[in-house]
């Protein structure tokens, strides 16, 4: 199933993408946007083999796939039209005054061949033609994708239709490079290639941070954007626990177990004020993770490792089982929900790390001075989720604040699982959540990622890009002496 | 003169940073606009001292101090009124439909306390005061200053102009921290503290790539913005050299010399193609540098090490004296202009490396081909520049596509001395001559580097930072529902 490529093979291939990119800095604005909803099409015009070859690889269900292959082609065409407008162009034009002012134009240009490591859990949407590949395209770079291990007829499948879309439209096929192997060595040689001047990955910790340390510690150090997951915490304040027993119940084992717990976004920690209520609220939890049947994770590895570290989670002192799932058969993951005190949990760092997979961890804590402890000892976070009344915010300030220095997406209520293709989306956090929260991996913005300013100073209007010439013929929104304006 | 901190003196200011940083957090856009304007007002009202000062310790000559205070005025006023407009809050609102689609709010904030360490060849635009101070507080981080060991008396008068502007604005000391001592110990501890959240730092490579490494290496890594210079070539093409041999011979030994050679962006190379009126010009060249008459450099230890690295590079095997400055006194540095062929260039790796202060080396090729061989060899430079008809470029498609992978700023004619504080500015390239080519150093841009965004999912109006609030209420500039607007 593993296509095992040769050195020079992977080498011929990451040295052609050099094709792809000068294809791609050649070409306007509107035509990159153009070609981006050409691979839309193309996978748009994907068959059923492409759901049910990545129902068998990945055990998701077919309304999932579904959804996510539309989620993919969404991202394409929302992307492609951001870059069309010019957003990340980030034209400024300053005309200068003939004389000592000299004129200087700056655009924003694709940095260079971009290698992309795609996710298990979202076959489509973070992976071969994922949100990685659409922005680095967006930015008017090539992309030399690893396939993942975890899908790679799914993978193959996906790349055949960037390609074709590519060829139809009439790019190279060296916009996309496709290279699989299953060692290591492969990924390695991909980020080290000096041909690659950025790197983005979206997967463990492990993988991420290796890859990082690789593209900053090689001769010319490149940004390695790794979006390595978090627990996510769910700050219960009493007012709205009290408030919302039951629904909250409900609501929280539902975003847990959501797609076998397999999202990065996955709420694994919940922190509450001891009391009554939340006394009550366990027993409800408990209920709820009762209904939950086991189900087959992404791959075998990884069920493993999730039955691994839930165990691993039930043997630490102080930490009680409140409550589990069905269990069926042995391979499939039974949802489980523990309970620990923050004293506990301020004493063992362990019970700090990500669990991947259908486990919460309820932290009890004496008061919100304490919660702000837990909160302040966790590292940085994708989301953070406040499940509170207007009024317990508004008694918890500290709280507040807190929070908006360790996540990068910040909810009242409702539940992080669910991560929309907008502007307003903030798709990483600070560390180690990710490895630069400057970016964000979802939502138009994540273009930004692959890109550096050119200024051109003192030009005739003829060789400057179509973003900086005087007529503005792209009509993209631009600064102009210090305005901004679309004329 | 140096005040040697103790490390416990020097982690209490640390610390206090984040009561700057939550201060800055606490204000709002606007307000922190106000307060740059007030520490503008602080500076600007400095004396005679200042100038004095800086003039003892660096040798620069007064006009040039009292320019540069002008500019570094002018940065914090500029880089304010960018603020203000919200340019760099890049606020996006989506606001949902109520039920499916959530609504969703994203806009930059701070990413924490920044060190900055500051260059010795621009004491105030580039030090204590600097762009890289006024765009990290333009973000809403805490400083935290190194002294710069080339002008402690003068960073001391410019720090207490910062306090004294915070303190009569009535914001707190604590917005800015100044650490002093002589070891590199003390700028070691500043990097890795965990507090610490970013780095700025304008200097030598090796110091540049020493804080890079110190930073992406900690247990958290943290973004690291080193501009460490660079060779900054001039592509002199054929029909531009024959119509304008003795015009651009002064042009070039002009920019060459100016400040005695210490800018980052002072044109240490220059590429030509054999011939009659190469011949001519390497003359002219000879007779320019001759009437260049030595000067004092910013501090012993960098004429030193720009005299070592003259007799070093004219040692090189083929490698010849084009001609060289009046020397009056042992200490002071002489301009010299050296002359190579591509083929000894391309054997050598010494010679593209950067020689801080008034030395050239042309490197004359045998056809466009080989000057893009050599261009090819070079690492990323901060400026390339083309000196050359608009027909010279039209004939040399391929060095104008190679030139802009190369630079963060292409000029067409003119030198690169002279980095104009404005929007269209780019001031950072491809590594070797900054670590992260996508920010600028110069211009209001700058700003960017110390920011991240965060996202608010469904929150009530009222807890919303202003800049995300319904009503607009600071008139910033935002993408709503996919549509820029200041509404």
């Amino acid at each position: 199933m593993y296509i095992e490529m040769s050195n020079e093979q992977i080498h011929g291939i990451i040295q052609d993408s050099l094709i792809g990119y000068n294809y791609l800095q050649e070409i306007s604005l509107a035509k990159r946007a153009d070609l981006m909803h050409a691979i839309a099409d193309s996978i748009d015009a994907l068959g059923e083999e492409l759901i049910t070859t990545a129902q068998a690889e990945s055990a998701l269900p077919i309304p999932r796939l579904q959804g996510e292959k539309q989620r993919t082609i969404n991202q394409w065409r929302s992307y492609a039209n951001a870059v069309r407008k010019g957003v990340y162009s980030e034209a400024r034009i300053d005309k200068g005054d003939g004389a000592s002012k000299a004129d200087i134009r700056k655009y924003n240009k694709g940095l260079g061949p971009v290698a992309v490591f795609g996710a298990s859990n979202f076959p489509f949407a973070f992976s071969t033609a994922g949100g990685d590949t659409a922005s680095a395209i967006g930015a008017g770079c090539s992309v030399v994708f690893k396939e993942h291990p975890g899908h790679p007829k799914t993978s193959q499948i996906m790349a055949k239709a960037i390609v074709d879309g590519l060829v139809k439209f009439g790019a190279p096929a060296e916009v996309f490079g496709y290279i699989s192997g299953s060692s290591n060595a492969v990924g390695e040689q991909l980020v080290v290639h000096p041909i690659i001047k950025a790197v983005a990955f979206t997967g463990s910790f492990r993988g991420g941070k290796a890859l990082f340390d690789l593209g900053t510690q090689r001769n010319e150090p490149i940004p390695v954007f790794a979006e390595m997951g978090s627990v996510n915490p769910v700050l219960a304040l009493p007012q709205y626990l009290e408030q919302n027993l039951t629904a909250f119940a409900s609501q929280y084992i539902s975003s847990l177990t959501l797609g076998v717990g397999q999202f990065c976004t996955n709420p694994g920690l919940l922190l509450a004020i001891k009391g009554e209520s939340l006394d009550q609220f366990k027993l409800l939890l408990a209920q709820e993770i009762a209904k939950v049947t086991d189900a087959v994770m992404l791959h075998a590895g990884i069920a493993k490792a999730y039955s691994e570290a839930k165990s691993h989670l039930s043997n630490q002192s102080d930490v009680a089982l409140l409550g589990d799932g069905i269990s069926t058969e042995e391979s499939r993951a039974v949802a489980a929900v523990y309970g620990t005190s923050a004293t506990t949990f301020l004493g063992n760092s362990l019970l700090g790390e990500e669990i991947f997979g259908p486990t919460g961890l309820v932290v009890e804590c004496a008061d919100s001075e304490e919660m702000a402890l837990v909160l302040g000892k966790l590292g940085g976070q994708l989301t953070i989720t406040f499940a509170a009344t207007a009024e317990d915010v508004a008694q918890n300030k500290n709280l507040f604040t807190l929070a908006q220095e360790k996540c990068g997406r910040l909810l009242f209520n409702g539940m992080p699982t669910g991560v929309e293709v907008v502007y307003g989306m903030q798709h990483g956090g600070p560390y180690p959540s990710t490895t630069d929260s400057r970016f964000t991996s979802v939502g138009p913005d994540a273009v930004k990622r692959f890109l550096r300013p050119l200024s051109f100073q003192n030009w005739p209007n003829e060789f400057l890009p179509e973003e900086l010439q005087n007529e503005n013929p792209l009509k993209i929104e631009r600064i102009v002496d210090n305005q901004r304006t679309v004329e």
